[in-house]
């Protein structure tokens, strides 16, 4: 495996391949964060040429391995100001890694205001200016490159919210379909990609193999194991194939934690309307799919393809935090207005929940009313032409609070609070403030334990215990991340050991290594180090571990509670 | 004197007077300073009932001391969430004096949208709701308060850029006239009087009598003194009187530090037109007037008022980084073009440094083209109009930046740079970086020594002795804005020993104390000391005190230089 470096600073960028050397044995999460943390000024503008944009897949992506497939980017964040890791399923992981690229890093920043695409495959690399690529929307810029290097391309692109470097752009990835509907959502990471002059990667796997294992057999086992053990576990198993990360809108809204109005409520009266099992219904009667997998390899199966009311394709399945932020945030209860907006953030290039919390501050602000769903796809539309209005929502909820004067605003370090109520989920608020991403569920996901009991219980109404849950989710988190394992398998790797041990043993056999429990843990600690590193030198400290005040004020309905968990605990996280 | 405490918070909204206790012997920026970092959350947001909105007269305001007329303003600063005291001239520091307030502290908010305004006199507060006064502008605004409460008022307002809760709006304080011509301009204080509820606080001070001196013989004499030293030295006694802070366009241009283009050139081709002479020359030919005080007894008279054409009244005299701000910075060169966007700011209650280089940003992305006086015009239109265009450049460079995508952002701390570059000007490069306020010409305004040889002379090229002069400066200035003093009596007192010394004499006379040249600079640390320590409390770092990285990395003409001050010497400004 190698580092594939790109200079965009050239007048002709280049590109040359270099071998991974003190990166060697970093995937993922891992790779991104070491690289930037190493790499990049923690003070530089994160549009500058002093920034770096990375892309890993992870340490198995690439090879057979089940669930494999998710893709990293990272760099400095224009939405937080500190280090951003953003991951996605999709294609593009297994291509890079059959293509034996471990990361991509994108260095410099074009002189011009010229446009490149940049294509892979086994013969080398070609970056090429196109400026006719400019403000193309994720799903025409897609077809574009198919029809030019063909079907069985993977893609990795922005969309016109990218081209304008707003801070809520993403970076699309195309799915098993070929669809530019995974995407690295958070922390405005497409717009880095565009600072680099970079509008689309195409990655072709063409006659490339998989990658091989040290030791095949054990590799083959463990695997089995491990697909063994998804399968059997009822959230792996059951729950997210059928309904997909949806059905949490129900589990959610039934335990108040479903944040409402702009966080102003716990539970959204229209909820059982957009809820999973509502959609999947809808999938199944109208063509489209509530069973499939975003990637080649994956056994859960938690995607799905969502059509409209004529049977024609309209978007892929909404995630539950997509629903949630266009949903109850919003007050909107029309599921197919909600896969509209979902559509249009994967075309335009956005993150839906930075989008959603940003509309639902506007509608605080009274822009427009709580539940206007057409108003909700004109201000998306709005952004996507990049009005002024449009630049205002596009650079997420803090900044569009900041434009009319909002004083409650739901984020931490720059970037928006998803779909669970921190007050109502107190393990959850300790991983919205303490995560070097800023508000970001994935990054410590105590809902499993909070709320879905899996791998046994913590309260999620006291403030005990959420500390030592969210900082062992946190550090485990941030091995998987590093994997290219779906973060989903955390459910049965919880649950049960024997699936835990199945995926090291996957890893020992794959590499060679003789990795512990033990060790696990020690990894997930060092990427979490390269990142809070970074930030510190980039200015942040115990204060920016913090959720915003009114969370502490306002107490949320049903419960009536706020957030508890003292600062002095906040600040314990990392004392491991 | 006493502290008057206001709260909004109450249906009713209440007013006491306290006891100054543990802040007597405060004035001014220490009043404002010491009440906010004692009083006020620094985690809380600046638009929240728990921010506080602090105004002081200094130590003299409201005596017979020449040049006592400043006013401070204090609070949680929306533009860089760090503390903020903001000064003006103006009548409102004497009438407070004259009125035994050494402070109005205005806590909590109302729970409705209504608009209040306070009248105070000698018999008591008045609070009062008054919805007609939402978004007026402050001329119009002022003229209906004179209308109401007769000539002999002073006010303290904002226009509708304040309404609007934007992060460039200013406090306007009426000059002698009582026109709403000085503004206590910087880090979005209007703003935060506007999440107060309070549209205007009316100050009526017939009645009184000046604060009697504990030693008025030696007060007389000391003044008197004082007065002589300032008539005394050229700047206070010449340059200024004759043509105002705008007599700084050419000299500032002629050493290569006038920021033009964005920070792009240290030189401006149109700068003599725009002249702080030819800007004397009109107003006299016109029937205005170069040379008039701002506040009673001023007899520095830097301020002037400026006729159009036609020999109407148009605005004051604009200020020199006024012109700065919407000349060489926007690459304009009419001076009456200047004035109207002097007036417009005026009377929307804008700060015209964060405008202009708002608009300087602006203006690289593309908006409209440099020199184009009349799209300016247009764009500070829209701010006061509340267009989505104007609520982005309303909130000032760093927001403005963020939405159009613009890399070079000259802010520190989220303020704008004002009209002295940092790379040909080391020493105000040093100030900049690391003044508690984010980028601030007269927090240690180095131009006296560095370019202006008053007080000594420090090469504006190198980095060597910038900081200690910083520091000096810094912790001299930090004592005058407490004093009521206007800061250009710094000029004589860095020059002369006897005119420092008499200040000394007047505090001591007026007070009754013993105070000493060192006890000068140990109060100044004192307020230095509370602002740096609310700022570390509200999580800021070593990392802010630097300068963006394009300071040190893109070298201007003509002298090709970068900033070079390193951050190790950055970092032992404030260890004295």
């Amino acid at each position: 495996m190698k580092i594939l470096r790109v200079n965009m600073s050239d007048e002709t960028p280049s590109a040359k391949f270099e071998e991974l050397g003190e990166y060697e044995g970093f995937g993922g999460r891992a790779l991104t964060s070491a690289i930037i943390s190493k790499e990049v000024d923690p003070l530089c503008h994160p549009l500058s040429a002093d920034n770096k944009f990375v892309i890993a897949g992870g340490l198995l992506s690439g090879t057979a391995a089940a669930m494999s497939g998710r893709i990293s980017v990272g760099c400095k964040s224009p939405l937080t100001g500190g280090i951003k890791e953003a991951n996605a399923g999709g294609q593009a992981a297994q291509v890079m890694g059959k293509l034996g690229i471990a990361a991509i890093v994108l260095e410099g920043k074009p002189k011009t205001d010229d446009t490149y695409k940049i294509f892979i495959n086994k013969e080398g690399v070609k970056i090429e200016k196109d400026n006719s690529l400019k403000m193309l929307s994720n799903y025409d810029l897609v077809q574009k490159m198919r029809s030019q290097y063909g079907d069985k391309i993977a893609c990795i692109s922005i969309g016109p919210a990218g081209d304008m470097k707003m801070s809520a752009a993403s970076v699309a990835i195309t799915d098993m379909e070929g669809r530019p509907t995974r995407h690295c959502g958070r922390g405005g990471v497409g717009a880095v990609l565009a600072s680099k002059g970079v509008k689309v990667i195409v990655l072709d796997d063409t006659g490339t193999l998989p990658r091989q294992p040290k030791d095949p057999e054990a590799f083959k086992d463990a695997n089995k194991r491990f697909v063994a053990g998804l399968q059997k576990h009822p959230v792996t198993g059951q729950g997210l194939p059928a309904y997909g990360t949806n059905v949490l809108t129900n589990i959610i809204n039934e335990v108040g934690a479903y944040p409402t109005y702009n966080f102003k409520d716990g539970k959204f009266a229209g909820a059982r309307k957009i809820s999973g099992e509502v959609q999947a219904e809808l999938e199944k009667q109208r063509g489209g799919n509530p069973t499939h997998g975003c990637h080649r390899g994956c056994v859960i199966r938690c995607s799905g393809i969502y059509h409209d009311k004529d049977g024609n394709y309209l978007t892929k399945q909404p995630e539950y935090e997509t629903v949630w932020a266009f949903g109850g945030n919003c007050g909107i209860d029309d599921i197919d207005k909600i896969a509209m907006m979902d559509f249009l953030c994967d075309n335009y290039g956005l993150d839906t929940i930075e989008i959603g919390a940003a509309i639902g501050v506007a509608m605080e602000a009274g822009l427009i009313k709580w539940g206007d769903a057409d108003g909700v796809i004109n201000l998306i539309h709005e952004i996507g032409k990049g009005t002024y209005l449009g630049r205002i929502i596009g650079n997420g909820a803090a900044f569009t609070a900041k434009a009319f004067g909002v004083e409650r605003v739901p984020v931490v370090k720059g970037q928006a609070i998803p779909a669970y109520d921190p007050r109502a989920v107190q393990g959850i608020g300790v991983t919205y403030a303490t995560s070097p991403m800023g508000a970001d569920h994935t990054a410590g996901y105590s809902i499993a334990l909070n709320v879905l009991k899996t791998g046994g219980f913590v309260d999620p109404l006291k403030p005990e215990g959420q500390v030592e849950l969210s900082r062992n989710l946190q550090i485990a988190t941030a091995f998987i991340d590093s994997t290219g394992m779906c973060l989903f398998i955390a459910f049965a790797l919880l649950d049960q050991p024997e699936t835990n041990q199945a995926l090291i043993d996957m890893i020992n056999a794959f590499y060679g290594w003789n990795m512990k429990d033990s060790d696990v843990m020690e990894y997930g600690k060092k990427v979490l180090k390269f990142e809070r590193d970074f930030n510190a030198r980039a200015g942040f400290t115990k204060q920016h571990d913090r959720l915003p005040r009114f969370f502490y004020k306002e107490p949320i309905s049903p419960h009536n509670v706020v957030f508890m968990v003292k600062d002095e605990e906040l600040d314990q996280l990392f004392n491991w």
